[in-house]
């Protein structure tokens, strides 16, 4: 079959790889409709391998070269023995985290911080830009019918963008800010605004603020030509914003949310920084500001994601700016992505 | 009266000033007994005039000269009109934060991070280094038998440090790692031991480090001569201390506790850092850790805190390395509690 696959930094080939032979008991063959390009696997092709184990991974045996994709929808063509969760021709969800169950975070329910943790798409057999795959069936979740097959590719950075905005305490009525308007921030402000929380958006890059306005979900605010910090005061009356989602990786955009949140409030990093940044902890000392990380999600949070986008009707397939077949992965998606220019936010695969 | 005057960075003085003539309605007057001397007396002293107002101050009217001193025990010689909680005689602490009581902070019980805030000895017509101070009636409390008069005058330094640990969240049995081994960090010691954690205490100073050990209330580490991250490790299973309060306002202190602690777990700024520093975002995401920020207490722990050294006989005296006069103020207090050899700790003032 052809699949993306990972052999080293700058080398993602598409290629015939032997097709699954056989599906296990507990496992379930998909047919991968749409996968996302996630950040992770930006990093993995500009400097790689770094998730991406070299050495047999402890909890799953895998090593490179790896089959690419963990953002994705596909359609069940065969379960194994004592599979009773999706039956052949359903449409599903795959959460992709394989947490060991038996680490002292697995052990304590906090499997997302597994210290063997291993990814379909960056440390196991298949992965999601391929023709086919094999997953445990504790990892699909049927789709009902409200979602498209490319929501369904984007559950997962939605569950990450929501779990950022539900570390960080929104409510309905907060005053929230989203430093950058990447996938992740643009799906952060989506949930936040369906909660009901007042949003504000910070992005420097023209393409990506005017994707989060076409969102609309809240006031888009470019740092270079406005004072961020003055105009959110302004809008809470002179108070500051009750919380900040740190989506941006940026050390500006974590210094501004320092300086943007009231006292007492909450700054959430959920973007993924790539080298130390400086901060001010007098800040977080006088103004008591809780500043916590995020990554990933709730193992358990997939069925409530895929319920809401279901029941509200969360357009959150809005984030996506470009649909490409697989041959076109590294030309018209890495590359692109990885382009300073930032022309395109999220990328969907499809490798039929 | 005598009273230590702060006039100017490197120039506080012992001078006659006008002792006060009336006690108005709900005012108490005291006859300090000791007062600490704080870190934030030192930076006035250092750097100053950094808190101390040098215009009138919006909530007090005061200004630099400013007599100083917020960290006292003391005898009730006059109440006012209205004053029911303290009655001459009566040994006393003083609570020195004043809020405004209609800031946005305060209308929602955070008094604590007021924005007018004023402190008395700092922002306030008296202080606790004179003859005599009044003080509002609802800011002194009475000190049972069992606290000495040096313990009274601990009680502010012990609810800050006390804060930092409630705010860590330490629990009995945890594991706690204190950075740092000033007054601040050696109370955390002896409040988080009283609660019933596994107290370790990092410092690099032998004296502070030898002053932590003679507390008997955990197990001392030196960055300097042992991987302190690696110890933890070793003393945890593998995993990590609970939670971290960071008492040292030392970026090395800091990074080293965002290292130390378990995935999931809290790092608490207790510790005031003059600079801003560098962290890795990156850790806190994926680690999911918390770092928030305390600075003082919540105006309601006063009690607590007086009760707490009453009923658990807290050795917070320990922490104490000095007792000098007034007149020994700069000499004595100052200039050797500011020496990089940090041969004390905590210096106790008696004005009488």
């Amino acid at each position: 079959m052809r699949a993306a696959v990972f052999h080293d930094a700058h080398d993602i080939r598409i290629e015939n790889v032997d097709a699954p032979t056989d599906v296990g008991p507990g496992e379930v063959l998909l047919r991968p409709f749409w996968c996302g390009i996630c950040g992770t696997d930006l990093h993995e092709y500009a400097a790689g391998p770094i998730v991406i184990p070299t050495e047999a991974h402890a909890l799953t045996g895998a090593s490179a070269p790896q089959i690419l994709g963990h953002e994705f929808s596909g359609e069940v063509l065969e379960v194994g023995a004592g599979v009773t969760n999706v039956v052949p021709g359903q449409r599903v969800s795959v959460m992709p985290i394989l947490a060991c169950g038996h680490c002292f975070y697995c052990q304590r329910g906090l499997g997302h911080l597994c210290v063997n943790m291993a990814c379909v798409g960056l440390s196991y057999a298949w992965g999601g830009i391929a023709e086919l795959a094999v997953v445990p069936a504790t990892h699909v979740f049927a789709l009902p019918d409200a979602l498209t097959d490319e929501q369904g590719a984007l559950v997962e950075p939605t569950a990450v963008a929501a779990y950022g905005v539900d570390s960080a305490g929104v409510r309905p009525g907060d005053a929230v800010l989203i430093t950058g308007a990447g996938p992740i921030g643009a799906l952060a402000s989506i949930y936040a605004a369906s909660l009901g929380a007042r949003v504000f958006i910070s992005e420097v890059n023209p393409v990506r603020a005017a994707l989060a306005r076409s969102l609309d979900v809240g006031e888009v605010l470019d740092p270079s030509a406005v004072d961020v910090i003055e105009v959110l005061r302004d809008a809470t009356g002179g108070i500051g914003v009750d919380q900040v989602v740190e989506c941006s990786g940026n050390e500006r955009a974590l210094q501004t949310a320092l300086d943007a949140v009231r006292s007492a409030g909450r700054v959430t990093q959920t973007g993924l920084h790539t080298r130390p940044a400086s901060i001010d902890p007098m800040i977080l000392a006088q103004r008591e500001i809780t500043y916590n990380g995020t990554w990933c999600y709730r193992l358990t949070d997939w069925p409530r994601i895929i319920g809401l986008i279901a029941d509200r009707g969360l357009p959150v397939d809005k984030v996506v700016t470009g649909r490409i077949g697989a041959a076109d992965l590294v030309e018209k998606g890495f590359e692109v992505l990885l382009s300073p220019k930032g022309e395109q936010v999220k990328v969907l695969v499809n490798a039929r």
